[in-house]
């Protein structure tokens, strides 16, 4: 049973403590304009899988009564930074096991300085960051900065090493993001800057300066996922096809290895994306747009490489060249990723799905990317989970 | 595509700080049970939804990673006391959407005091339990004691006023189920007490004892639920068919009656009974033994009522005739139930589940209810959610 997005939705994302609204409020109006989106109304929806970290259990009830009182099957679910994508495979799940019209939800109202910590912010010192953490700080001494910007700080150290990666090019990531979030009405940033003032940004942990890395943000985002007979009987336009997705978990190497890259989810990544292109019979060469996981610049690079997008090393070289960027060959962050839009940890992969349900229709005004058919989500969290999707217009 | 539950393991539900174990211990001794129960490795495994309230996001993964490195998928799930079923019900859909092989494992590593508070100890304010609380609060001017307890001590109030329900009948369910206790090597209390001693206990909140309360626990419970094909494929034996299932949430009457009856969710339990009953063309007179979320006396009685084994008001009688222990017309909380057994939040609903499969195989020794044919479970979460499972001999 094909599974299609139907519509979607979300909120601004916002620096916490900009706008007076709980989680509750972002739910409502992310659910609700994707709902509408949908054109569809909440007593169709069959079951709501809703994904969030920092909020009490069963928050996703409290979050979808604000769009109805319906009695269905509401399943809460965390991954950390990839609980969003998570929400949205189980919507996918869902339907491919017989339900006709699912909606996903996302939503996180954070802390400042709470990606820093354990991703719930509560006990770090059982969390499984704490565990890659742990090792990595046992091997190469890590300081007084929050334990995530030290294993990505730690992974783009070891690129430079390995492959002579530049400190310009990763702010080259961090410049082409930002230039793309100037035309995004849901970005928390929208100010271009080029690599200069991102090089000369204060440094969170070496070599990734403070333009580099994500923000704390709240928000939320939606996506209503449909069967194939129901889109038909209710004559739904606007379809998305979800062609493909996987999820990957940590393996062996992510602990054993004691690379950075390793351990920030690099193998993950590639691995859903090798499960990916199997299921769909398509590969990175098919796809038109991609929205990845940059919570830190060197990220995207990783992500390159994991996609399949160049050989391993190559991933500095390839964002210089342009080819990541309008008139290249793949507009890599059109929202303009994380770094500048912000990443409330439960909407991030719903929002993603946002922007290339957007894209694959040609509704994405002036960031629209030409043509675009195919569309790739990346999402991960550590702990840890990366999550595949990939998208085409039906 | 049916679901059948393969193997079943838990841990001994303890006191917090009995034993030196982190949830990641429990999750190995329960998860590892469980799949040498079912005769299979964790290998087979395809995905694993793991549930609880208290730990960090992605905490399942921190957990399956003791059973093995493989890199599948893993959803970690909360609904607060009705998160082991929600866990368990979503391995249930993994299955009849096409996967063979999934691990349901539920644990729970508390505080003291910890249900007393909002679900994750966290940010109570916000949560959804404080919005059912406040709602009764600002009726009936709770006090200083666990907003569970006030609510369910309400509930207990309100059955008495209306219907001439006894505290002696309320005491008769904890005795029932602390008698049953004597004989589960699982459960964290196994002494059993007379009406007079649970009348004569500390009350919690009136007219509710100590004795009739879930106490706070550690432990993990697990599943392997698994398809047909599979089933076949490696001659596995033991089987137990998930017949039918069914989540229910709020719905209007939760909040808008005034009735603590309402708002501790006995409509939702009689919703997701309707809906299973239904779905598989059964009723309760063709179950012989029920595991029910008996997390305060009270509790057991609004279920049986729920569940259509007595009409409204008629479950004080029930109790006391007999009817609901060995000999009589069913058995209800074998394992000594919620109060006796123990209550960690993420396993409760799938060592309801691990009690059943062993009732339903003939090996629950001492506590075994005799010719059990088909078994119910039942597991409820304020904020909230109830879920309701029949399991029946393969």
């Amino acid at each position: 049973m094909k599974a299609y997005v139907a519509g979607v939705g979300m909120t601004r994302f916002e620096k916490p403590e900009t706008r007076e609204w709980q989680y509750w409020d972002m739910a409502r109006e992310a659910g609700g304009t994707a709902l509408a989106d949908a054109g569809i109304s909440y007593a169709d929806v069959e079951q709501v899988p809703v994904g969030y970290c920092f909020q009490p259990s069963t928050a996703g009830q409290r979050a979808v009564y604000e769009l109805g009182l319906t009695g269905v099957p509401v399943y809460n679910v965390n991954n950390n930074c990839a609980t969003g994508a998570t929400a949205l495979m189980l919507a996918r799940r869902l339907v491919e096991g017989g339900c006709d019209c699912v909606l996903a939800l996302g939503f996180e109202k954070m802390r400042k300085g709470a990606l820093g910590a354990g991703a719930d912010g509560g006990d770090f010192a059982t969390s499984p960051v704490a565990r890659h953490y742990g090792i990595m700080a046992a091997r190469h001494g890590f300081e007084a900065t929050p334990p995530t910007a030290q294993l990505f700080g730690g992974a783009a150290r070891e690129h430079m090493d390995r492959y002579g990666t530049t400190e310009a090019q990763l702010a080259a990531v961090a410049a082409k993001n930002h230039r793309h979030s100037v035309h995004n009405p849901y970005a928390q940033f929208r100010d271009a800057y080029d690599v200069d003032e991102i090089l000369a940004a204060r440094t969170v942990h070496r070599p990734l300066t403070k333009l580099q890395c994500s923000p704390t943000s709240d928000g939320a985002a939606a996506a209503v996922v449909v069967s194939e007979r129901f889109a038909e009987e209710r004559g739904l336009s606007g379809l998305t096809e979800i062609v493909a997705q996987a999820m990957a978990t940590d393996t062996p190497e992510s602990f054993a290895s004691g690379s950075c890259i390793d351990v920030v989810g690099q193998p993950m990544s590639r691995e859903a994306a090798r499960q990916v292109y199997e299921r769909a019979g398509l590969g990175i060469d098919d796809v038109d747009v991609v929205e990845l996981h940059d919570c830190f610049s060197v990220n995207e690079l990783l992500t390159y490489e994991a996609l399949g997008m160049c050989p391993a090393g190559e991933s500095g070289a390839l964002v210089e060249s342009g080819a990541t960027t309008y008139g290249g060959r793949w507009v890599v962050n059109p929202s303009g990723g994380l770094i500048s839009k912000g990443h409330p940890l439960g909407a991030t992969g719903l929002a993603q799905a946002a922007e290339l349900v957007w894209q694959l229709r040609g509704e994405a005004g002036r960031r629209q990317v030409p043509g675009a058919r195919v569309g790739l989500a990346h999402n991960i969290g550590l702990g840890g989970a990366a999550v595949v999707t990939l998208l085409r217009a039906a």
